[in-house]
């Protein structure tokens, strides 16, 4: 069922350059197919087809594409092991995980076709002409409409959910823009059989066939080509900050520059403040043990930051969290290069001057004051894996001044009781600042799909601090506003029409207005 | 009442840096008194200033934002004749213009202040926990907030609805963010006045000092300092594309790159259908003679390109409208730098091969035909002023071609008649995807503020196509969204407590529901 072929529109194509396999970590091998990296005519024939395919695309009803949405939806079950099984070989996530990721991706495309239904997302906003003022007023309507065909780039930690068929792609074309998905080496085989369901999925509404490409390359060189395409509108990445800056300095050396939403580093800081570590600083230990340590600690919101205020609960709560650290097992990283560079930051990290290392092993943890920590750039750096940094404050002014020099995350932790409540207001404004998402009592890791969730934040968490890749106001990264002055009712777009055939909710004079 | 001082939060400080004074194209000679340009030290000031503002500001009820706008608008009115009188002077735009300019001013901040209170800039969202659910759903709730410290650029050619209190002034206030303006320097005096009222009104609402700083500079120096400075969060600014270029690259290169809402350049096309054409187009040829000379041409909104397809009646067309502008007075323009520019780039365009002038004098029309023009880019460059260039094509299908040729577009406008229907159908989707605005009828010159305006488009038109710069969402650019998860409700923000005591249109589960 995989060729190692890429998908240009309705075609397979083998690419000639840089053949490569996928590794499994699994079997510490590489596996069959060989596949075939792209070449500039590759890029050239998916944009081309891209860009036929985007008027009809994005001007279809929108009830197409949320048909399309869950025909991939349905497609992606339907795989069955076989997607899991080579996912699972790919990158050593465990079944049972990869079965619950394959869930959350198949209901955030659902998520969309009902979004799309709603319409909410179109925001039809309709001023009435007022002929009698003066200057006379004309018949003002604006509704948001597809950006143009995008780039995505699939994430190495999330082969299913931020990948061909992620949050990403998903959104896009709920957008209406056609997508070209670069997939990611390390998982090529899973990024086929989840394009062929797209592709075949396209073919079976009868979509215009560039709706969908999947390009290969195990380097930089063909990403870039295709972030650099005057045909390409906006580019969708999750990955490392230098991935990502990579990316978004190409997009603004273009002559038209291009946005990228680039999801890229966080360490997610957790405070733990005094009362809660009172009354249940082991509950919170074995929570932040088990948040630290889930997914081999390979997730964009692992807790790598932990922040106190020292006193005798807090040596408690380091005795407890090393030893539930010291019981966790070893586990397989999604790719030789990822467990090397995690090894080698968990050693920066313990190398830095005042950090000593209470847990070292399958998961680590070290210690440093604030004023160390505050000052030294290099602890305040993502290190993708199962290793966290504990701070201490003298006070709380300290606490403060440390949330204060943070860069932006993508979620920032309480952990607090009522008698926190002083110390927790004083600190909501700075977290508001620093973070995307912010949690009482629980634990980072885990990202919902619903309408309220915000997965981004200030740089470097993501490289728009105005948008979030993960829920429904994903849909606004593809999306631009346009307006139209006085069009006869005949050339208006239908969901400005004056008899609301699609049964919008829209703005009339400011107000929401039920169809 | 002008004494040239800039104006840092409740100060007022003397600039050290350049001593400049106004110029009046009205007298030909230079208005006292002298302004004197900031340093590093001014910057350094205001923006830390606007950072202590920054929370206490944002985190106020929006009903204080709201009173803070309404009485900014109390006070230009009170103002009187000094102010547009002043204006008159800086820019010789005619006292008519310029009261229906504050008018608008004065309506755009009391359109920010409604907005405030219906709260559909707040999109409060909340997703209910789902506790029975495997696994479990959290309480998630997202609101959008104010994205820090905002740089606003006045612009040249609206001293008062796009400079110190203009729109982006509005919309960034409205957002809860501190504005540091820099004062255009064709109209500092006119920027003091309004600075004034502005510094006056946060004294009077009690609000922090650093809501509000006014900075001078002849050059560029003080502006890139101030987008560079680390508080700063975003930039608002209406000028040329070199200086919106010139400020994107700078805010790009800053340790964390921040977003540049800069509104350039744009030819605003005007498609002459021929139906329209052979029913009116003596009138069709009154109507842009008027939209192109208003102001002396000096609108980003400016008419300057006309497309048609040949034919007799085009050649009335040419004819009317040549003999129309030559009856147009010639105008005093906003600056001798302007009218310089403006006088350059009018004869490059007569001075390329394939181009014709019928008409020169006060008001300038060129003609050409589209394969000349879609070959040379030169021809496809604003020239800010009274020239347009009218374009004729062979067929529908040179039409077409020609408009799949376009940059990004503030507007396009299409005369059209029933007759025209296939041809305007034709159209549509490729003038949604090249402009912001697209009009039926009428001509671009005239930019309404309300719900459904879009001033903005795809680059060059706009430096992000995401936004508008007038109207209801130009608060959009300064918002960023952030969730909670789990918060107890008396850490939650007004918006998202349980008992919405902000009586706020929330959506619940994705659908919108009143308070």
């Amino acid at each position: 069922m995989i060729s190692g072929e890429q998908l240009i529109g309705a075609q397979q194509r083998r690419g000639t350059v840089g053949e490569f396999r996928a590794f499994s970590p699994v079997r510490d091998a590489v596996l069959e197919p060989a596949f075939g990296g792209g070449d500039a005519a590759d890029v050239e024939q998916a944009c081309s087809l891209a860009q036929a395919a985007f008027d009809p695309f994005r001007r279809n009803l929108p009830e197409l594409r949320a048909r399309l949405l869950e025909t991939i939806a349905e497609g992606l079950l339907a795989l069955g092991d076989v997607l899991i099984e080579r996912a699972h070989l790919e990158s050593a996530l465990p079944l049972a995980r990869l079965q619950g990721e394959r869930l959350r991706t198949v209901n955030q495309l659902r998520l969309f076709a009902q979004n799309l239904r709603d319409g909410h997302w179109s925001a039809a906003t309709l001023d009435a002409a007022l002929p009698g003022r003066q200057p006379p007023r004309p018949d003002l309507r604006s509704q948001k409409i597809a950006l143009g065909p995008v780039a995505v780039f699939g994430a190495s930690n999330f082969p299913l959910a931020f990948s061909v068929a992620g949050g990403d792609t998903a959104s896009a074309l709920a957008a209406g823009c056609p997508v070209i998905a670069k997939a990611h080496p390390a998982h090529p085989g899973t990024s086929e059989l989840v394009g062929r369901v797209i592709q075949q999925s396209v073919r079976e509404l009868g979509l215009p066939e560039g709706v969908f490409s999947l390009l290969h390359d195990s380097d930089t060189r063909l990403g870039l080509a295709l972030v650099t395409h005057p045909v390409i509108q906006a580019v969708g990445f999750t990955g490392s900050r230098r991935g990502g800056l990579a990316l978004q300095a190409a997009a603004q050396a273009r002559p038209q520059p291009i946005p990228v939403y680039a999801e890229m580093s966080a360490i997610n800081p957790v405070f733990l403040l005094p009362a809660a570590l009172q009354a249940r600083g082991e509950a919170i230990a074995q929570g932040f043990a088990d948040s630290l340590t889930l997914g081999v600690g390979q997730f964009c919101t692992n807790p790598g930051l932990l922040v106190a205020i020292d006193g005798p609960e807090l040596q408690g709560f380091v005795e407890a969290a090393a030893a539930l650290l010291a019981t966790k097992p070893a586990g397989t990283m999604l790719t030789p290069g990822i467990r090397a560079a995690y090894d080698a930051g968990a050693a920066r990290v313990r190398e830095q001057s005042g950090v000593s290392t209470p847990a070292e092993g399958s998961a680590q943890l070290c210690l440093t004051d604030a004023s160390t920590f505050i000052a030294n750039p290099l602890l305040h750096e993502e290190v993708f894996g199962p290793g966290a940094l504990l701070v201490t404050c003298r006070d709380r002014a300290e606490l403060l001044a440390l949330a204060e020099s943070l860069e932006g995350q993508l979620t920032a932790t309480l952990q607090l009781d009522e008698a926190d409540a002083d110390l927790a207001r004083a600190l909501l404004p700075v977290l508001e600042r620093k973070a995307g998402r912010i949690l009482a009592n629980g634990f980072p890791t885990g990202v919902e799909v619903c309408h309220a969730m915000v997965h981004g934040g200030p740089f470097p968490a993501s490289s728009s601090a105005l948008h979030t890749s993960v829920g429904s106001m994903a849909i606004e990264r593809f999306l631009r506003p346009v307006c139209y002055q006085d069009l006869p009712d005949w050339l208006l777009p239908p969901a400005l029409q004056n008899a609301n055939p699609l049964g919008l909710w829209r703005r009339l004079e400011g107000k929401p207005h039920p169809a």
